[in-house]
């Protein structure tokens, strides 16, 4: 609740959705509305290239003209934080240096993956990346994906040492979250973030200084004032703003799971939001991932209507 | 954090451990003693025969036995709800007609487990044992055992048909937890509460109703303390008692995890506590468990004395 | 393939399925009707109460009442196994104990389920057991239920010390079950069988001992001629035997997935399959789970008649 | 055991490893020696950059040099496949054109990882890499690494189609991969490969039509040997064949497992094994991965020596 530690990173940084053409081409139009949207919601810092914005989708062109766009159009307003999604150390390193070379402030790294490591191998890789690189890294625990939990121990460590600057936890293990709160209390400027959209009270309450949502995509200003309401102490009306947002969060089970591919569902949702949002003007995936349809955009958009964020529901 | 829809079970139930005398029987007088310490720290129930109660350890004879003595030392004074631990619907039927002829007051009744279900089974395996008990049932969604999510729709409906009065919630997912939070509220009567120890702050403020906490049985008082401040809404005090339960907590983790097993060390690490406090008169566990050693008890003493349980750590 | 240690086990000994009648009540006719359909198919032995007899969905009155049945019917013909289905050690033994004085001649036994155990504890598990009954036993391993890999140096250790007679391998890692047989090879009388259907001439080449073919139920005699092909080294038409064999395997592919669940899908099709053979009357499962319906019967029975079994298809 | 489809790739391709110098850089003369010990052992094809070849680990340049280098030192003898490791669709298109470029005569290609796939989107992964590179694609079932298995019904249909010319299944499930053979053996020229090292024997006898193992790097002529006995159909002296090889494997088995990753433990294994065989200079592995030491390096020599490989194990 309160930073004790004085973090240098809080409040509220969503990983940037990344728009598509209805050709597939990367939408820079809609990107810069995306950033717009964010910064007039209140939103403390940008994560781009996350899982959100479907980084393991990019080629390699297509990421750095995803970040160099932001860059431009962010202007140094907030922290651009990136993504460097590749599989091991020597790879990470690489892809870095090239993100930062672009403009980003600060990397957000993975556990290995493909790759089949331990928690030695965990730690000397996040070590080995910040001695390479001297920038402010945040760990990103999401083991949904790599299927490496990054060990609370080793976490700490890293924190200690100044390898991490923070940690992003999607881990969905709410009990070694509060464990890593409590561990890293004592480590001046050190941040840890939640990735979850629907426990955010919780998890300030408990101390986290911030949260990464995918779906602040969709309502950066009621991230924006949960975190607010928080801060302030006001946690009754911090719990039902959360309550408002979690029945937000229910467009992404609108999609046909039949269909739509897990990974395609959020995000496919998250997109369709926009669109009704008129902030993007498609919902278009990258290539194999499936578009969220008319059927699905409709249970959207009613969802959107209920919890205030569109005037009316009908299209 | 208010119960609108006036929940018949609430607080603080603990999983009540079951101790054994050094030579491995049941420890009856053992059992009385660690009744009436949670029942002094204020408790609002009594879970017997639980995973921390080490059914799945327990004879037939022996978890007779163990209800018995629970439902006579009590005497009335709080509910009594029993674990029906059994592989599939008609076994738990029979296991659960027998407890409950023992004097049990509600049943605590998995998702089937050995067997490999689908939703639908799981939602007729709880409609057909509350059909033929006419007791109240609370869900146990336990799958780090049973290897099957008690999926939120099954609940829900589970909820609205009366089939169970409430959840206990030990999936450690709390993204479905606040989900199932937000779409049983409106079921006169129903409770969802936490199984998990570290994170009750959080549940609490998101609507939970109670806790079954395996660590009440070392600090009973505690959890009260901890429910009573989000009761009324004294939420920073609650977090500060939940990030010293959660200290307290750290006794799970002193037991030599190559001697020890998962399931062994956590309730090793309670019954010793529960010896270090002078409730009962050993920590031996149900065979093929192993006891914790002396080295392990002395970490325990530690973090007992840390946490004020303790008056001093040095034995 | 030879048997160099000379194992007190070998040959086709299938898991035997429980009939039901179509109101519910254990078929005791279609029981008989299975014994002597298997006998005549030439197998060495019964293996009653496995995951195929659904033990997990029996009543413990309707345990016995299968064992005893088949029991008499068998009349000494051939040994009787018995799967002593329960979550611990000492659960394990009071269960067994009633068993074997029911006339099984040997127990089949998993490693613990519900309770979360480690290698050592898998180790005096079975130890205790032994030691407490004093009859053959055969452990089961079948992670997919029980979520604990009996490892392979626990399994030496038990064979080599005699606690265990052999293993029933279900575990599908065909590289720990290759392992399992070089391990075991100098331990005198000791067995390895798998319980997979469709790799049965690899598993033989590679030294098992034989085969709990759930799918024995259905053709006792085509694995008894893939037993005895692989015995006399002629691997070419073992292989042929074997690929008709998957063939008739697909009939557990053919039940809808949104209605029956993984458990129910293979035992009803197995049921199915007997009662388009005439050997019983009706293929009703035990509750929770759903039968088979006429939809499906109709693509068994498809299968059924490519492979020989059935003289048409057409019904 | 006989190509009645007449199947493009037959035979021993073993994942050739990547050996670094003590310094930790791509060590060239000891690439070429492994291709030298390769081809003389009598293997019909080289699978670059896979999973052993520790592709996860290197760079891009490191790929592209180790590509080079082998396609040079090759002059063709064998056909040269490699791995195209990327996270999902457009990578891999991007990597594999880039690869083919370097003179590969095929592509290998996983499942999407890190991103979170389903069975449509797999297919049209490999259906749009097909289309775009028009090349041979190998499709690399490893869900241990990708957390996604291939589905047999999409590999089929892969195959119908022509976007794959083969798998190489590495999924540790026997079943599905007897499946797989049975549907695909009408489609011409296909070819189905097991990456399992020590039950190849029972996969040729199911109509495999080659191996990829990892332990061929270190006894190449073992895995020919087995593979023309099963030819000839020589069934008992290829499983006699097959358990020596399985003894061989048991060096995966030495490294300390508290220190050395699961990922790193085999790997090691195999280059320790090739400079005690005096084939490579070093057993330096990729960063962060450890090395094996003197201790697990002298296990090994027992090892080598006892199967036949080395004429003495002392050093």
């Amino acid at each position: 609740m309160t930073n004790q530690n004085n973090p240098k990173y809080t409040g509220v940084i969503p990983p940037v959705l990344t728009p598509r053409t209805a050709e597939g081409t990367i939408d820079t139009v809609g990107l810069d509305a995306i950033v717009e949207h964010l910064i007039n919601g209140g939103v403390s810092g940008l994560f781009v290239l996350g899982s959100s914005g479907e980084v393991p989708y990019l080629t390699t062109a297509e990421r750095d003209a995803v970040l160099s766009q932001i860059v431009a159009i962010n202007a140094g307003r907030v922290p651009v934080l990136v993504g460097a999604c590749e599989q091991t150390t020597a790879r990470v390193i690489d892809e870095g240096a090239r993100l930062i070379g672009l403009g980003a402030d600060a990397l957000v790294v993975t556990t290995p993956f493909y790759a089949i490591s331990n928690g030695p191998e965990i730690e000397a890789h996040f070590t080995a990346i910040h001695d390479a690189l001297k920038v402010d890294i945040f760990a990103y625990d999401v083991p949904v994906r790599t299927h490496h939990k990054l060990p609370v121990d080793v976490a700490v460590r890293l924190a200690e040492s100044g390898a991490i600057v923070g940690v992003k936890d999607s881990s969905g293990d709410d009990v070694s979250f509060r464990q890593l709160l409590l561990a890293t209390k004592h480590v001046p400027g050190f941040s840890v973030f939640t990735g979850h959209e629907v426990v955010v009270d919780g998890a300030l309450l408990g101390g986290a200084h911030g949260v990464v949502p995918g779906l602040g995509n969709v309502d950066p200003a009621g991230y924006r004032r949960l975190f607010d309401l928080a801060q302030q102490g006001e946690w009754a009306q911090a719990a039902a703003e959360q309550d408002r947002l979690a029945r937000v969060f229910d467009i992404v089970h609108t999609p046909d799971s039949s269909r739509v591919s897990p990974g395609a569902a959020g995000l496919g949702a998250f997109k369709t939001a926009l669109v009704e949002l008129g902030v993007i003007a498609s919902n278009t995936m990258s290539a194999p991932m499936v578009s969220l349809n008319e059927a699905e955009a409709a249970q959207i958009r009613e969802i959107l209507a209920e919890t205030g964020l569109l005037a009316v529901a009908a299209k």
